[in-house]
């Protein structure tokens, strides 16, 4: 029986990767849970911290380090940017790695400097397994980063019209998100008092997700230097879900964009491309790690939009994904594909 | 392999049954789905109704007839009060039934003509397996009554105490809860604009759970006539989720208190009583069919805390819970202990 | 002393204006309040319907009546689209209107039949006084249509770039908004339970605002064929305000482009160009006539943001700042610069 | 023209101070406001902390120091617990003080150890005008204590039944409030992803505004030994407002309670008693100075209820309201008697 640890348990991500776990049907079959580890709450009891999840209640916290991590056949890495790098250089060559931060996602050096101010550390295999090559090099993989919540909702809203070569890489890119995407830090601009009943675009043109957006578009294409993205985050009061809309130039016709849509989604367990007519909506993925898609094409232009679970299929349902395909465990295993 | 129907299933409630349904370890392996049913919306594609469900998104909702429903092993009614009267006495004597309405909750005659001012249908066993007697009586039971919403949480905040004898049956009850509840009726008043950063407490005094929380509490007393119940229900912004107070004196010390408690709750699955200082949040049993719990005495009067998803185990989690016990499955398969 | 009447006044825009003219200071010095009218609420009690304004509580709802609506100086409608026209043409001459609806706001025909499907009533003064020449305008008018709540949010955002000459009139708007502005009529997609905790794109493509968008835009450039309008509205779970993302190419530079918004926001009472670095907030502007805007220049794009109160300077706050300059009053008064 | 200091003017309270100062009628005829202080936030531009009030925007905080506040006629200070007291007896006498902190609103010093852990400071002139004496004692102040917004809402509820001797005063007190009630302090458990889509008791049998309640319940009464009060607050995802519900025995019938609740309310500015079976729901009051009230009888018990903007009548409202009666201005002006 394996055993996968989760580092930065109390966290939005680290919980969410817990409760995907705690009800995965190789639970207590093909692998048990060890060690859940914190930074500054290590030592708490773990049910003060993440009371929805009674059957870890009464686990201690323990501290992130490469020994303890050590002694696990997988760890999730769910900390903050900057501390995966450091930690995972340490961790020995039987441990599995599926980082939920952004340290190891970009493969252009001076992007990640430009945008996150620190050095490289490196490039793992980028973890959705819906583009392209991708499945197939996280089932042989040892360490991957799981990709961040917009980049997922963005890419996978963009990917098929441009696989389809029906949809320019030009493109304005808005997502509305809820608010556990900033994580549990204690931030008076995150208050409840400060982001219910309000609207606020934030980093608008400077969002650290805009390079992961641009990479993820420029594998798709040939000529990467046409690609272009301009990239608005939006914060709505809700807790979970990102609606993405990604507005581009169509090359070509409305039914061929459409085909290019049902092509790229067809066998996909994990893509639902809707009904035309009807819209994504969050609620509809909130818990499952499903993408729902639409796609329409007006005056030449294309607005394609697609709803997720920021903390599901955003995060932690793409690093369970991951996981299992890393295990050879069905890809699907865990991982809801209906929304609450 | 058994059949299993639901009736009203582009509801809440059925919509959350078929959740659970398709969820559940024994899906496909105990039981398949059969038939989902409406009322104005038969003939529709169920996943035009329900996009959160996309497996079963290719279906139509069939007929509400006995015929259709006949044809099955189970069938989980989820249709307005007044309707499973009706429909359940023609259905044949081999369909189990579980009533997500009033209709067979009281076995006051002249309490339900009080309340829902129509002829009283009768009295099925009362679905909230935690109450003495209740569980084994299920487990035997044809039909079974799933309970209301604010009687699960209020009973289940107020039975340990009252079991154990240290409260008084004179409780207050104010329970918070979700839009849900109301269910999905175009109403001017169940609007978002209506609803969204507002409180409005309804009903005051009539609310037709109130026979309901104290037929329950009846039951766990021999003098029936000690028991008085004042209910005041009060409606928040947030889509699922009640958190019921009950205010009652005490009748021994804080540590009796938690002793009756703890007694009660200590072999139950879905009952969690939170650690001493924490207080049941309903966003911690979200989707999940758990009960958090919490009590305090204070001044010699007991507050007991309890918080429920309304859908889950306020309605459709208590019918698969049921469920399960009629057809033998384990209480708890396919029913989350974690919430979102 | 002037009498103002508000038909459609239990609507959320009618109400608003009644919030606003109750405040105002020239109420029961300059003008009264006479008639409030109503559709199927002909005859109620208004405090039965709107309970925020107790000093009109006890009036009751007219019938929407040229008779009854004849006998005042001035009169706002804030009626269902293709009510406003039938009824103008009744009213006497010597009534002002302020219409909040869409029917006389496009001056194209064929655009309104295609997103209407009605025939075109006609066009009046548009009611957006900080657009060139439209103050004076509005002063000269005896009708007013008072602008669309997308239109406002999204031509304010462009507006300063466009007429500085420093973006490009081709442009993606993406507005987020609040549910009171799909009105108070009980539908299914609008229950609480369907818009809270949610986001979802709706007339993806096809919003009937997207030719009023265009057509201010029109206004501002002298090559109309130019001007490209992509326009995708979104539903998120707060009552009251809409974000608005303009995305357009840079003509200019960055300091150019600041500027622009400098130059045009300057002497606008209602216009707030936040200081570098400070995006607009709904919360901010909520209850208030006021639009808080900032603008980035990004990799050759500019993204423009704009906060506004749907039902205030988006729709019922901009009919009295035209009332104020059609009555000869300060444009500003009975408007607050304050968000709550 | 007399110069008014707000201390504590980032805070929610200090900024809901200054918008109804901002929209006051004296404001710039009989006052102008001076210094805006704040604590760590000394030297900030007020803009960058609260972007709603751009007539402030460009104004620094200041210190809060007894010098800066003494050039004042009167100040209004929101500060946290404990602050006030030590600066007010630095103020000069010619300087009129309303507190919106608990320092001075408890005669018992022994209630005030308990609950606040620290040394009574001495017992202002209560700052709830509607309540027996109380208008004429604040007219005669220099120093008040404006009340707390949980005591606001249940005694303004329960008042009426006490004072007509219709109501018992041993009271169950269950209070939803907003989020904004906790101020602006950087909490995990205030996060927007904490408190979204969650209700959750808190402070059960301990919340400090217990005894506050329970002073102001005694003031009604003869024999203070019969009073007794129990107390739930809730929190509940909205930013502003409170539901208050008090159950009571009721002593009489329904129509005497009806009548006592209209002898109470009939003159009152700010007290609006609904029409029968019409329920108080805080978005009617929103930004307003209003309570709305109902009282229900049922099975011998009494179930009144009462809405409020926790921020405006329940804290800078109250205020303002105080300085109105202090300076000899009309006690309503500047306060919104309308909903939003």
């Amino acid at each position: 029986m394996k055993r996968i640890a989760v580092a930065g348990a109390s966290g939005y991500a680290g919980g969410e990767a817990l409760r995907l776990l705690l009800n995965h049907p190789g639970y207590n079959r093909d692998f048990t849970i060890g060690a859940l580890t914190g930074g500054s709450n290590a030592g708490a009891r773990f049910g003060d911290l993440v009371p929805a999840l009674p059957a870890l209640a009464s686990k201690r916290l323990e501290e992130t380090t490469p020994e303890i991590l050590g002694e696990h056949d997988a760890v999730i890495l769910a900390l903050p940017h900057g501390v995966s790098a450091a930690l995972a250089k340490d961790l020995p060559e039987h441990v599995s790695i599926i980082d939920c931060g952004a340290d190891f996602r970009l493969k252009n050096a001076s992007a990640w400097e430009r945008y996150y101010g620190t050095e490289h550390a490196g490039t793992w295999v980028y973890g959705i397994p819906e583009l392209p090559g991708n499945r197939e090099a996280i089932a042989r993989a040892r360490t991957v980063a799981a990709p961040g919540c917009y980049p997922t909702g963005a890419t996978l809203a963009a990917a098929p019209g441009i696989v389809g070569r029906v949809m320019a890489p030009q493109v304005s890119v808005v997502s509305v998100t809820g608010v556990s995407g900033a994580g549990k830090k204690p931030a008076v601009n995150l208050l409840g008092a400060e982001t219910m009943a309000n609207l606020r675009a934030y980093s608008v043109g400077s969002h650290r997700h805009t390079p992961e957006i641009k990479q993820n578009l420029e594998q798709l294409v040939e000529d990467t230097d046409g690609v272009h993205v301009t990239f608005t985050p939006i914060l709505a009061p809700l807790t979970r879900g990102i609606l993405s809309t990604v507005t581009a130039p169509a090359r070509g016709s409305a039914s061929d964009v459409r085909h290019a849509y049902e092509s790229f989604c067809a066998d996909e367990p994990f893509l639902h491309l809707l009904p035309e007519g009807q819209q994504p909506e969050t609620r509809h993925v909130m818990g499952s790690n499903m993408v729902h898609l639409q796609v329409e094409v007006t005056d030449g232009m294309i607005v394609a939009t697609s709803a997720i679970d920021n903390l599901t299929k955003g995060t932690a349902g793409a690093a369970v994904q991951c996981l299992n395909l890393m295990q050879g465990w069905p890809e699907t295993a865990g991982l809801p594909q209906t929304g609450l």
